[in-house]
Formats: structure tokens, sequence, C-alpha cells
């Protein structure tokens, strides 16, 4: 950080600041303790972005992927795309009366929640086709755009798009400031972050990477319409997410931020190209502004990131030391 | 056009053009003679950026999406990818010895296109798996690279990235300069358009969607590699268009520019949105300076789109009448 001072004290001193271009004056990321992990994040965009240096890198290559869930917004008690399925499965229940004797639809609207859980991924993926499939894709951004704008966290009471990390926030808008392309890769529902991460995040659709399920273009009534198919498509998680990162961005990020060992490929694939590269992972330590869960997690599981983090030179970010401020104010 | 003209001469006179916007005072697509297609891309571009109109889009909502093959290059005689894969096949046959008898790629071999031909889709597949299969990410981009920096059209005997469309790159470049987001939407392969879209038409690899093969993610002695896998993926065609649209922009398109009925789908759903729409084709009736061809064609049929463009309100770009320059000067 001292570094980053003195250089705002030169180019203020030298008059910069009056020209186009002026050199920030105010730290870029006021949420961020001074810490090794905010001067990791200085010192990296200093260096790929000085034309003088040896690690300069062409504004088309900046390239930052960040992980969804834990990394950018609250993960915990429960992904909060599980939560709007459930939402969904109740509102829907009238139209399918033959959820009252199937699972795990039944358990789910009975409230038992261990038979729901004890349905595994195949009750979860039965859950998730009923409510994310058999719609046109209008109608499914639409039931998005309806629920994100009324459903609120149990714990925080607040709006799920305002619990948001303000330090991402504003290491996403510095990062563009420098050139940077920021792209969102999660293990999430593409089509389920897509209605509202330019708002919340200004990061537009197209650059959005998630698991989908099947698209099929049809003909209805003369009108062409995009229909969602209950099948998967694509898992963007783990070893899925270098693959979604090849097939949507076709070039191997910089900087790649997530918080979880689901994120682990994606930082090993980001770091294993030519030249500087930054990986981080959120360790989420604050139990009282947020909350603390690392290896035991069944959401966002940090276990093996944890042990490997110092030999690969990964950074990580502590929750409770290196950010001063965790939600945006209200 | 005479509109266009008057704008910028009232733009001039009211000195508009000293500002730090200037209204540009020459053609912006001087490779268009003037005549129907060409007014109504002008008028669509005004209409779209007019804040006080009607008919005003969001630039982040201006989306362009192209078809590539004979739409902003030659794919006559045959498409470019698939001499890509012949010249491959030949050159890997050492490492092969069992091609030497075993179709398609004996036939191939042997000079027998007739062979190769009545091989069918199946064939062809197995050809392209075999070319586009089986290494690394990296690996395959260096291969395109390198060929396609020498490999020459038999006709022209230009690069293939020298036929592309004069007129096209002028209207990438227009619809950016008014705050639009250029894609390519092609049933090539999209990683064989990468390596060279950015440098030829301007349009990174991010805004490129197109078939594809399967990956997987795979540590190689330690090292993370994307490894090609001999699987087909996607096919980005026909009612594939619209789905590689969704799954890779999430925005439908206000313009779409196709030039065959692979494309129809792609201009339907781009058509079908809400607000003014633009769909084109190029009809290649430029026997001398390019080739003449529609309806009886393998590559690249234009059949159905012709009977149907009038109803549908779709603009029919005559290369011979339309186009003052074909490709490039040298």
């Amino acid at each position: 950080m001292i570094r980053y001072v003195l250089v705002v004290a030169v180019a203020l001193a030298s008059g910069c600041a009056a020209g186009p271009d002026p050199v920030p004056a105010e730290d870029p990321l006021p949420s961020w303790n001074e810490g090794s992990a905010k001067a990791a994040i200085l010192d990296f965009v200093r260096a790929v972005t000085d034309t003088n240096g040896n690690d300069y890198v062409e504004p088309a290559e900046r390239i930052a992927v960040f992980d969804n869930d834990g990394t950018l917004w609250v993960e915990q008690p429960i992904y909060t795309q599980i939560t709007f399925m459930f939402d969904r499965v109740k509102e829907l229940a009238p139209q399918h009366p033959e959820w009252k004797t199937t699972q795990p639809f039944q358990a789910l609207l009975e409230g038992d929640m261990k038979t729901v859980a004890a349905s595994g991924m195949k009750g979860i993926l039965e859950l998730a086709m009923a409510t994310h499939a058999g719609m046109t894709a209008e109608e499914f951004t639409a039931r998005v755009t309806e629920w994100i704008a009324t459903a609120k966290h149990p714990k925080f009471e607040r709006l799920y798009t305002e619990l948001v990390y303000q330090p991402q926030l504003e290491l996403m808008a510095y990062l563009r400031d420098n050139g940077f392309k920021v792209f969102i890769v999660s293990g999430g529902g593409i089509e389920f972050m897509r209605p509202w991460t330019e708002r919340v995040y200004g990061v537009p659709p197209e650059q959005v990477v998630g698991s989908s399920v099947k698209t099929e273009f049809q003909m209805k009534e003369g009108k062409p319409v995009l229909v969602r198919i209950p099948k998967l498509n694509f898992i963007d998680d783990k070893a899925g997410k270098p693959v979604g990162i090849y097939e949507h961005i076709g070039r191997r990020p910089i900087l790649a931020f997530g918080n979880s060992d689901s994120d682990m490929q994606m930082i090993q694939y980001t770091k294993a190209g030519d030249g500087l590269r930054l990986g981080l992972f959120v360790h989420h330590t604050d139990a009282e502004r947020e909350y603390a869960y690392d290896r035991e997690s069944h959401m966002g599981t940090l276990d093996k990131v944890l042990d490997m983090a110092s030999e690969n030179d990964w950074i990580i970010v502590d929750m409770k030391n290196d950010w001063n401020e965790v939600f945006p104010g209200r």
C-alpha cells in the first residue's frame, strides 16, 4: 500500500490529476483493509497495466472471472437458487396435484427437509427441472425477476441482491477502470443470474457463464420461441469451470476469484497461463457480520484449497480481517 | 440516403463536427452502393440511436449477430474449414497408417472426392473429429493459426482472411461506432474462428459463437490442460443458432445478418423481439467478382429465404448491385 500512496502522491505532485485521465487520488478499494491481500491486488493491477513493465498485458487479454455464490454474494444457510426452487415448487403445487404423493416434492411441500436432503442429487435435479424448465426463456426470466425483487434472506431480512459483497463491487469496478473485462463463472444457473447481474454487479448477460438446461427453438402459433427442456445441458462447476471459460470466453483469464474447492480448477487453469496471474479465494471467517465456515460446510466447502494455497501462491482473503465492510450500506 | 446527407449537412452547418463527438462527414459505408439495402441499414441505425425517437434502444441492448461463411467471408467452392480438415488429414496421414485402408480417409488421401462426399455426414464427422480433437486447446489453436496464415483460396489465390467482404467490415465498424456489440454466430467451429476473428473482423473471441466438440479439463504432468474430445458438443446451425445466441449472449439481437436458409431461424428469432429489428441476407449474385449461387448450391443454400423474404420484411442484399467492392484491396 505504501507504494500505492507514493504513486498517487507523485502523480498528484506532477500535475497528472489535472489531465484527461486523472490518476485516482482516492483509494479504489476503501472496503478492503490494508494487508497482503489488498496489496497483492493493487500490485497485480499496477503491473499488468504498466506499459513499460515486463508484466504488461494488452487490455483485450485482461479477463477476470469471479465465482458467484460465496464470492460475490451470500451462499448460507443455503444457495439462493435452491430457495428460489423451493419457493417455486410451493407456488406451482396447485397445478401439480401429483406432487402431493411424489418424492421429493411431497417432502418439500410438507416441510420435511430431511427427506428432501436424503433424496440427494437425483431429487434436487428433479426439483430443479420441474422449476427451471418446461417454459419459454422469457417466462423463466420473468419468474426470476419477480422472485429476486421480493424474496428476503432469512437471517439478514434483506433482498438477496443487497447481500452482495461491497469489497467485491469495488474490486470489479476497479478492474473495469483498468481495462479488464469482468465475467461471472458460477456453478449456479446461467439464466438465474442474467436477469439481474448487470444492475447489481455491472456484469452484462453476455459475460455470465453458468450451468444450464437444454433449450429448443420452436415455432409456437407462428412465433419463434426458445423452450427450456428438462434436461441438463452443462454443469459449470469444478472441472466444468475451465471448460465453461473456454467455451464462452475463449481466452484464459489472468485473474480468478472463488471461495471454495469447486473453484480450484478455475484458479489452477488461470494460474497455469504464461506471465503474471492472480488467484484468490474468499475465506468466510466472519460469523458476526456474515458466516464462518470452511472445511465442514455443505455449501462452499473450502478444504483442499486451504491446504494447497501457500504452495500454489493462491491468495486467501480473510473476510473478518481483510474487509471492513461486508454488504453495501442500506 | 438523401436523408443521411441532409443530417450530415445540417450537423456540419451547425458546427457539431467540431465537438467531441463529431458527426462523421464521410459515408460510413463507402463500399455499399446507394439503394434500398444501404438505406435500410442507415435508417435502422439512426432510429435505434436517436435518443428522442420512439425506436431508441439502450446501447447495452444493441446486439448485432453475423453468420460467418458466405456472410463475412467466401464459402465457395467449399467451406474453408473443410479445406483445413482435408489438409490436416493429409498432414497427419504418416502418423495414421490405418487411414490407408479406412474410409473416408482412404478416399480423401487418394483424391477420390466422390467417395468422400458419398460418405455423407457420418464420414465428414469422422474426418472432423480426427482433425479437430485429440489434442489440447492450445495445440488446436496453434494448428489453425499456422494454417490460416498460409493456405490460399484455389480461385483467388489469396489468403482466406483476405477474402472477407469489405462492405461487411465497414458495416461492423459502423455498428460498433454506434454503440453496437457485434457477435459472430456461425455453423463453423468456434475454435476454428477465434484465433483470427479479432485481427480480421475486430470481433474478440468472447463474441464468437459456433459449433464445438466436447472439452475436458485434465491434469497432465501436474499442469492443467483442456483436451478436445472427439465428441460433438453443439451444432450452431439452423435451429441451433437461436439456442447458441441464448446460451452465449443471453439477449435477443436487434440486427442479424446471414446468407442462407441455415440462418433463417436466427433471423426469425431476432425479428420476433419487440421494437425495431433488422434482418438481412447476402444474396451471392456476382459470378465475376465472387460467385453466383442460391437455391441449388450445396454450400450456403438460399432457397426458402428467397420465397419468404418479402412477407417477413427480410432485406436481401444483392452482392452484384449493392456492393461496389467485394474484397479489401491488396
